[in-house]
């Protein structure tokens, strides 16, 4: 068994058809019910016919957006019974007070008639702007629309029907071969996104066809999304929205047992989470650069990860990053502003993209390299960077991409 | 007596000559010494022919700058008898190891041997690129030059010799009567600089004739700071060499006497900073807006910091002010991810401009307001946000500008 070797094969999914409905038993689809202004498809429902155990990671923003606080509740009193997950764009029901809540409601209550299960089987996510009270009447109507299309082949038309200023629709399966078969795990995500200007909010919903406790689902979710959705940065702001679902419907008739398995999935979980968040970034408000950041010789991980990130927000080093400007001084400044100690004389850096690697800096201070050949590095459209700081084992990946012009454009030139 | 009238009144001396050089005994000079490849001036000297005691506050970066390393040490050690700084732009001496520190003492010497004082009489300061090694041929020549030059009208020279990116220059200058005399305060400022795109270094070097004991001036300093240079934002990265240095020489024979005297000096001398951090967001790269945020109902004043700034520096608020977009939802976000607990029911939120004002929420929910007269605030070039978070005492506010189309040209579409 190479779980690996076979997941990596149908990683690959993403461009030929792979999405949430590639597990067994889960249908979808993407409508339009007039939320976005432009009259593209906003709404999506992900459906599964067999009861779902599920699993939920939320934005750690303090102003928690309505359908966030409904789904938290719904997966809180009834994590082995999910079926549907109602997904709107254009409105993202945040700071919509007591109202906003009751819509966030309304809407489980109206997919769930139509479905014939229970409300508190339907999660609810929404993304847009911020601040509006969201239309019920349409969301009524896009639900009942939603379920008459509800079929395996529209995972991309759903992928598609959450995106905001997304410019590709983001979707991805992979399969894993288990002892007592194969199952199955889909996913789709948007990223920063408005209808009108807004909140940067990024949304996933992962289905697989294996049977799992929802207490495992959980702990498998949040370790994965550790170390996928939770390293990437477009602008730094997390959004009133930001969710990631994980249901298992246990079609494919193939439990986890054991910790071996459960290790197997988790590392496909987090593959596909992984895939996901890189095309996020990818497809970053503006982003015209994919720039992978490597932090090492910390004290723990937890250090390495603020200095990470400290240097994958910073506006700039992002705009330095834009012009395609080998400025290394931006990214130790950066680092050095992060809160974390480390000697500055032990400071190492070295960029590299494809086979090409130049060290910039050893001992704290530049080495002789050749500006033409950083330079032709920070040129390329995807590239690394690898900052060490010390001899300590602490160390963190992040990915980031540039802050251009057109990311002041999509934020600013555009009005409520 | 009415510091405050008295000092408002002189504040205006930066319109009409105020400067580093207005407290009496203070001389200044700007020269071209061709660090800056444009050949503008960019070598500053500020002279007291008397001894003066002095304070200074430095980066928190851990990665400092030389000259901030050497000019430290020079404060710790010799906080009596300080007679000169020395301030070049163009280079900022950071990430140079060994050689760049070596550079900075060998500045301090050769500027010893011309003013006839001894090296540890001598601060010295940096801006520019990082991580290219000082021309100290070009250093000794500017410092000969300017030696020749100094003179008590070149104040306006010497706040233009600093400058990098800053459009204009910054000084400023206020007078304030004690019972035994009347003292000044002098002051110049630099923001957010390159000459090739580097970071944004804020410099400030403030001047008087009163007489007071270095740690008194040190806490002073630090206070001063506090509340003004360490209240601003222009795009969240902390320089490798920040820093403001305060040198009193007593040349007008007044002493501050007593806690009172010393709470006016201290008034005034906020003053000064407050008014040069001002212009220093105002001048920022790119900024088209300034906005003064206040944060209140937390339950300490520090809470409160870390919402005002978590707002002052969000790309996604920066890039709506930069719009004249009355986004208020991205304010309400990035206030909730600012790791500070509280109710989102209770928030409410004020925009004003001139006399005029709108209430936008209240209660967590969005009131209504008539978005033309949001509109017409959003749109004015300063305006003010009072965002109240509960019913605590801590208040604090900070002063930012927006996120434009020039601070990525500025920073993104120069190379080095």
């Amino acid at each position: 068994m190479d779980n690996m070797l076979v997941s990596q094969k149908h990683a690959l999914d993403g461009q030929h058809g792979g999405s949430v409905t590639s597990p067994l038993g889960f249908s979808a689809a993407g409508v339009t019910c007039g939320l976005k202004a432009s009259g593209t498809p906003d709404l999506a429902l992900v459906y599964s016919s067999r009861p779902c155990t599920a699993a939920g990671v939320f934005t750690l923003n303090r102003i928690m957006a309505a359908p966030c606080v409904v789904s938290r509740e719904t997966l809180a009193t009834n994590p082995d019974q999910i079926q549907a997950v109602v997904i709107n764009a254009g409105n993202a029901n945040a700071c919509t007070g007591e109202p906003g809540l009751c819509a966030a409601r309304r809407t489980q209550e109206i997919t769930a008639v139509e479905l014939g299960c229970h409300p508190n089987a339907v999660l609810v996510l929404s993304t847009g702007i911020i601040g509006v009270q969201l239309d019920v009447e349409k969301m009524i109507a896009g639900v009942r629309q939603a379920v008459g299309q509800l079929a395996m082949d529209n995972g991309e038309a759903a992928a598609r029907a959450i995106m905001t200023t997304d410019t590709r629709p983001k979707r991805m399966a992979t399969s894993i071969d288990l002892p007592h078969g194969r199952v199955t795990i889909g996913g789709m995500a948007k990223g920063s996104g408005m209808i009108h200007p807004n909140m940067a909010t990024m949304l996933a919903v992962l289905s697989t066809d294996a049977r799992a406790p929802a207490p495992l689902l959980q702990r498998q979710l949040r370790a994965a999304v550790g170390c996928s959705f939770n390293r990437i940065s477009v602008d730094g702001d997390t959004s009133t929205n930001d969710s990631v679902l994980l249901l298992a419907n246990g079609a494919s008739g193939v439990e986890l047992r054991g910790p071996e398995e459960a290790a197997a999935f988790g590392s496909a979980l987090t593959e596909i989470c992984l895939a996901l968040a890189h095309e996020i970034v990818r497809d970053g408000e503006g982003a015209s650069r994919f720039v992978q950041l490597t932090v090492t010789g910390t004290e723990d991980a937890a250090d390495a990860l603020a200095v990470a990130r400290t240097i994958a927000t910073s506006p700039l080093v992002k705009t330095a990053f834009a012009g395609g400007d080998p400025n290394w001084g931006r990214i130790l400044a950066a680092a050095g502003r992060a809160g974390v100690p480390f000697d500055p004389y032990q400071v190492g850096l070295t960029v590299g993209a494809g086979t090409q690697s130049v060290s910039l800096v050893l001992g704290g201070a530049p080495c002789a390299f050749d500006p033409a050949r950083a330079q032709a590095i920070f040129a390329e459209p995807e590239f690394q960077i690898s900052l060490s700081l010390g001899s300590g084992s602490g160390q963190a990946t992040v990915w980031t991409c540039d802050l251009t012009h057109d990311y002041v454009t999509i934020n600013a030139d555009y009005h409520t």
